[in-house]
């Protein structure tokens, strides 16, 4: 539990809020690089931590993401036209460069032009993984570009893809970085179904409740949880955690092919989340057509609006939840593992109250995960620079086994490329 | 008229409110007995007094009502498995029995579970009369059960069905125990209709505007409206009030059979009420097929949408009003009786503003209710037992009937067998 | 720029702020005339400077603008019974004449009426123009009727439409009054295109950015926006402002007869406007058929749902903007030339925060109707009659001609019959 206090610091992403300038120290995922598909294309309306913004490809390919409304007359820039290496406000001519110059004043005769005087707000972008990526805090602490693994492995090998969440940003953290949940909300009741989730006979449900190790890193937590399965063998799981929202799991295609994925829960305000759902294969194999529909997930082209990125299955429809095949097939009656943990995210409300919960010791890497996103805050507060700003998870992964009891799970995490100050 | 700070406590309902603390004390209608057909069938959302709670008939057959939220993280249990005697929580699989006590923790290991310390908000419900209703009051002050002459006669006698106003709960009771508009509203043009309504040639159209007779009694008030019809004859209409929230009135089946009918105005919250209606037979005839669809009243299944119980007549189309028919068939142009209530009384907003009414002597009975509804929060204020707990109630019923003009119409109106306090 | 205080001071119109107290003081647009077709019809709802009234017309056509809400217990007139001479309301048949006085009182004995106590709010109203005027302010200081030069030409030669615009009033009249966006944001690519929209050889198109000469006068102001088009010939095209929300400029039929155009925005509430657009013949040629579609200006029934008054192409479709067009055809790729009016202007927001702008040269027009504005309402908070009151404005028109440099545009502004006390 969290004091009301601590439960609105961590939540509150504006501008000028504690978190919000935490946040702002960070790259943030805007949106997908293919919703701007080609130079002098369409602008598309982009909502980041409370602030409206319009993101435009330029002639050169460069990508521009501006204020939404033109400090003319404060017409909306959605409307605008993007043409000659700038985004042109329709109302008076008005035209800004990716950089926020003025460059172009169409209302006003030549000699009284004050062209010079004008800039919009313009924050500076990066393209990797398939995603275009804002920073939007001080010039001066603008750190190294955002470098997963993830990020850096060819096209053919990568999916990313994203969905929007209504609620706040941290309940799609504490749900992702949460292993007690997951063969329980995702399980199946029986191994004779096709519907997605974890069989009877998978380790990670036969397992008896874990208990978590976690290790403290330089870039936020990884950690492991360990499910007793009988007198020889225990079944481990691991998750990273990189501060200040992506999540690192192990993942399997549907093909059985092993994977490692993850999500990135970005604030689009403090009611509105727009989740990053990515995959990658770790191996020569490259993802097949089947792969990037993420039916699985429920994230996918088929579950997800991709003009609106609205789930189908969603709050107003209650999930389509299937009474009958919740008696019979899923845990839930909610199809696609991702659309049930939106459920349960959602179902929270827009902001859940923390100070009402009762938490145990499976909750350890939830309660882990608050104290360092509080001690990011403080650290910025003070002029500091938060953990997962270094790149030091560039290497990261996760992975999952049965292994005998006495063998060691961190032999298992894959190259950490990173300091552990603390074994919790 | 009342003064905003009396309006404010007769229509606020939330925990803590005075009048909220008030209802708290009766026997509250929760949900109709038939959403819950089944043990372990589906549960269902209720709210209640601004109150989120979730409703699941278990193993056994009992009721539960429970808050919504789970204690352990706030998930929803709406989204819960109704299973062995319990309701369980999706997220991480704690569960609970109808009396709220924790009796599973899936996600902890068996020594380190804690559920003797985990609780969950869960109120008593009782069934009858085809309700569900629910006791959200101090335990030790716990009434007897609702014994209403309608929930006592047999299932084939009664119907009872309900529907979603949107408007506080006080504009309900105010319009059902308001006898002078009834033959102004539900009011026909013409003999020569098949709308439901009064016809001209009723005597309650017939005669003059009323004058009202009202005994304040130990349970609340009976009362009659007396209309002239000629020199020797008067007409007749009875309608008792019982604390907080019950009507009872004469009414008349589709064939002409006699019925005693009634509402019952069920806060969800300050802006929204959930209507029950109910009729019941007063002879050895059951109800019909007919009966129960309540064409008349316009609260029945070809109404009335049976999973939403939101109507299909409703603000957003105008209730269908058809100027036409309102210029020859109707007074309203808008069909169902109990439709035409709720367009007056949604019309006036989620809360009237009962400081600007003029209120004349035909709103006596309003008056009245008004002042023991105030008596009511004084007397609970004060550690005292309001009207309408201690089950005087239980053989009232309302009669309508024309007689000489020095009949007493109190001979007419069924057995009290309650204290008559003073005659208004 | 303005301060916020000074923005709010112009943009809030509720009773009792000192703009609502303003244009309370002049004639305002309630309806279209042809919204009330005929005597004893249905009542119309209509909500205008923030309350909620009803229009009714009477047998003997006299139309009545009542507060929606009957004073006995605020039931709403909008489902009254408009017959003999009156609005009676339904709940228990109050019944109101155009004066507002209470005429009947069904609910209660002859006796115990209490008629000559009761008055419903009521404004008085005149037909003009195919528009009810209403008239909000204090009785004694009731200005002339309206009168202008559309309001007096024979219906043949005349069309009047309305149109919802979700945005708070001064947005709409500042886009009329700004002559700088005309050939910009309605501007056509390509001369070969059958959309509206100002195309390239149109001497408004092809001039240079416009300097602005602007009259003062006792009714507002006229100004002419002057553009060079070579050495020795300037377009131009003038406008008057007539506070204090007309606009009046010069048009075109879809034939190219010369028309006068002009707009009235009033105010619904703070956040919607009610746009009223016409245009008049002035030659004897009438308006044809095709003229009353206003197709050009995307403001006639066949984009406007005229029952709602909500424009097909609006905020929720994004107004159909066609990117594709707006790479090849029109500088918006939006149809209708008030589309993208309304379209730039509800894009700002609900009510534009002109404290962040950023004005120049070509916002002089924008800038002296605030000034104006402002004026009116100190003058009104003294005690005098604000600009706009007195009808200066009757015979007032506009222009647009191509013209040479030397020659003078007053010449062309057609008669003022007012006086210029500043240019500015």
């Amino acid at each position: 539990m969290l004091s009301r206090e601590d439960n609105a610091l961590l939540t509150q992403v504006e501008r000028g809020t504690p978190m919000g300038t935490t946040l702002r120290r960070y790259w943030i995922p805007a949106l997908l690089a293919r919703e701007l598909p080609e130079p002098d294309g369409a602008p598309v309306r982009v909502r980041l931590l409370g602030e409206d913004l319009i993101a435009f490809r330029d002639t050169r390919g460069q990508v521009g993401l501006l204020d939404e409304f033109c400090p003319h007359r404060r017409a909306s820039l959605f409307f605008g036209r993007n043409e000659e290496c700038g985004l042109r406000c329709v109302y008076h001519g008005w035209k800004y460069d990716v950089d926020g110059r003025c460059v172009d004043m169409m209302n006003e005769p030549p000699d009284l032009q004050f062209k010079d005087k004008i800039f919009i707000t313009s924050y500076p972008t990066v393209e990797c993984g398939g995603v275009v990526w804002a920073y939007m805090g001080p010039a001066e602490r603008k750190p190294a570009l955002p470098s997963f693994a993830w990020t850096r492995v060819p096209a053919t090998h990568v999916t990313v893809s994203k969905v929007i969440q209504e609620s706040n940003w941290l309940q799609g953290v504490e749900g992702g970085i949460d292993t007690s949940h997951a063969p329980i909300l995702h399980r199946l009741l029986t191994s004779n179904t096709t519907r997605p989730g974890f069989k009877p006979d998978n380790p990670f449900v036969r397992g008896k409740a874990p208990t978590l190790a976690l290790d403290v890193t330089d870039y936020g937590y990884r950690y492991a949880g360990i499910r007793p399965l009988d007198e020889a063998n225990i079944h481990v799981r691991t998750y990273q955690f990189i501060l200040p929202f992506h999540q690192i799991r192990p993942s399997r295609s549907e093909g059985g092919v092993p994977l490692v994925a993850g999500h990135m829960w970005v604030p689009i305000d403090d009611d509105n989340t727009m989740v990053y759902n990515w995959e990658y294969s770790t191996t020569d194999a490259p993802l097949t057509a089947e792969d990037r529909l993420e039916r699985r997930l429920g994230n996918g082209p088929l579950d997800v609006d991709q003009t609106t990125f609205r789930s189908k299955r969603n709050r107003q429809n209650n999930y389509l939840l299937d009474r009958q095949v919740q008696k019979t097939e899923s845990f839930t009656g909610i199809d696609g593992i991702n659309v049930q943990d939106r459920a349960i995210q959602e179902g929270m409300g827009p902001i859940v109250d923390r100070s009402r919960e009762h938490l145990g010791p499976a909750d350890r890497a939830i309660i882990q995960a608050r104290r360092l996103l509080l001690e990011a805050v403080r650290v910025v507060s003070e002029g500091g620079t938060p953990r997962g700003i270094e790149p030091t998870y560039t290497t990261l992964a996760a992975a999952e086994a049965v292994m005998p009891r006495e063998a060691d799970w961190r032999e298992m995490t894959l190259a950490a490329g990173s300091q552990i100050e603390q074994t919790v």
